[in-house]
């Protein structure tokens, strides 16, 4: 037995403790050879302590990610996997060009390169991002287009990329890079991604709160649920080796929708009042970000891979109100 | 009258003399509203001093390139073009990996940095490469295509063509990206490209000299003469920015050859007896850096900019022996 030591970096965002809850109930990630094994430690890396986990096996590193000597602190030669979450957001990298590179580029190839010094070729999954694409794209995206970034966010992204298949080529890690869709419904509150509007509009109404929508009505986002992007975080980790070949960067699988058609739906299921809750200043800044953004992926290496998909925003809806509005809220 | 002042790095390298000798035949080069203007100085900045050049308008910084405070001595807010030519070739990039990153990725981002402190948006024309392709090709491989580099190299070379993108995108730069194809013919010595072979099956011969050709005789390589080269640099330097748009990245205009073809085309210009100085000894190690390359590009983007193409590799070796068999060779 080869027990799997896991890093999460980003451990306390929203992802970051929805996946270590996920690995904890689960109980087992793959080895370097493709067998189950039981999670032995999970150790939570972020700029603050993680909250809401009472398990033995969760252990917690806080400080600032772009540090080298914190992030020897939590990744040795004993690290068998890591999840490499944390960034500054699309908006905030565009705000502040210097902490974007900082921690978004130069971070993730500390964390690269202690890889590489423990000389044991980790599992290594990356969160990219569908925002890695811009410029002129066709209506569907598919899984060989250049990438030509329209935000230092996803410029960010995309150099990281590049360097996860190349140290994954070079034995210094097995990477994994998932692009992962704008996330939907995110509970809890705005964040400084450009994204945020789309769980915004749809959390802050069914909280009896206004929202705000920046972008175009018409405008098409490509959208995955916080338990899809969680099961396919997981689903790329233990994917075999083989079936990823030489590119580790796969484009995760989502639903197109307009903003229009998500609106529909919020009101199917929750009704009118809710929706009069949204209103329509377009905000040109986040509207520029947005639409450089792919409505709409092939995302062939994802299904063949077996990464799940959600049914239709109705379902993601459904699940939403279910998870956080029904029950009292988890952390 | 708004005199350019000019930075070249890898000023003392094959290409970077040639570029300086004829920018200074030329004397003249767009400023930033595109307008020709007067050359007034060229600063070659490379670990030697470059030889064979006597101009006033020669300045030179020799030193280590990933010093910062060498590229500091080179590049200032006076700076109105830049060449950034220098790197570690894919030979040594992939021998040794951290050379190449301290070289390839960060020098680069410093000379970017520069650009960014100084306010004043130099010209930027990085000599990128085709070797950013890799894994599964087409035939005739298109714009549009996404990069999956199959060398620690090409992966360099992509990231900073990433980065020149941004740094434009910002206004930092106006960046300008020529993927250069294999360089054909390079008088001199072999050197530790992994492309070196395919002057040396030429020069050497010529030279009386044997010469061993390391790859499958079907091989295909995108070739371009060293007189195009310059000239392509150049004429995406002076390029309209608004015909280039956001993605500043443009793939070299070249010739699709086979070794074959090379080495008939060199045994109908200078005799059975110059070709039978060939060997074919296949070199793993080369062949499968080579064998990622593309064979051949489309280069749409080249064509619609007006980059000179060479005519055919008959062409190219008449001017090969012209300039460097038949004269006595210059520096």
């Amino acid at each position: 037995m080869n027990p799997t030591k896991v890093v999460i970096t980003g451990g306390a965002g929203f992802l970051g403790r929805r996946l270590a809850r996920t690995l904890l109930e689960r109980g087992t990630l793959a080895d370097a050879a493709g067998r189950q094994q039981p999670i032995e430690r999970i150790t939570l890396v972020d700029v603050v302590a993680p909250s809401g986990f009472d398990d033995p096996r969760i252990d917690t590193v806080v400080g600032d990610i772009a540090d080298a000597a914190l992030l020897a602190r939590a990744v040795d030669a004993s690290t068998t996997s890591i999840f490499h979450l944390a960034a500054i957001v699309s908006g905030m990298a565009e705000a502040d060009f210097e902490l974007g590179m900082r921690v978004n580029v130069d971070a993730s190839r500390t964390l690269l390169d202690l890889c590489r010094a423990g000389g044991r070729m980790p599992r290594f999954v990356f969160a990219s991002s569908v925002a890695v694409y811009g410029g002129e794209l066709p209506a569907v995206v598919g899984d060989n287009l250049a990438v030509v970034p329209q935000t230092s966010y996803g410029t960010e992204k995309a150099i990281v990329e590049l360097l996860v298949n190349d140290y994954s080529r070079r034995g210094f890690v097995d990477g994994r890079v998932l692009r992962l869709p704008t996330i939907c419904v995110r509970p809890g509150r705005p964040n400084a991604a450009a994204s945020s509007f789309a769980s915004g509009i749809v959390r802050e109404p069914l909280n009896g709160e206004a929202a705000n929508c920046p972008v175009e009505a018409a405008t098409r986002l490509w959208l995955l649920s916080p338990a899809n992007a969680i099961a396919c975080l997981i689903a790329l980790h233990d994917a075999d080796a083989a079936a990823l070949g030489a590119n580790r960067i796969v484009n995760g699988p989502g639903l197109s929708v307009s903003v229009s058609e998500m609106i529909a739906a919020l009101e199917r299921i929750a009704g009118t009042d809710v929706v009069a809750r949204i209103t329509y200043d377009r905000d040109p800044r986040i509207a520029r970000l947005v639409d450089t953004w792919p409505g709409e992926l092939a995302a062939t290496r994802a299904d063949a891979l077996g990464l799940p998909r959600d049914d239709s925003f109705d379902a993601i809806l459904r699940s939403y109100i279910a998870e956080e509005i029904e029950p009292s809220p988890r952390s």
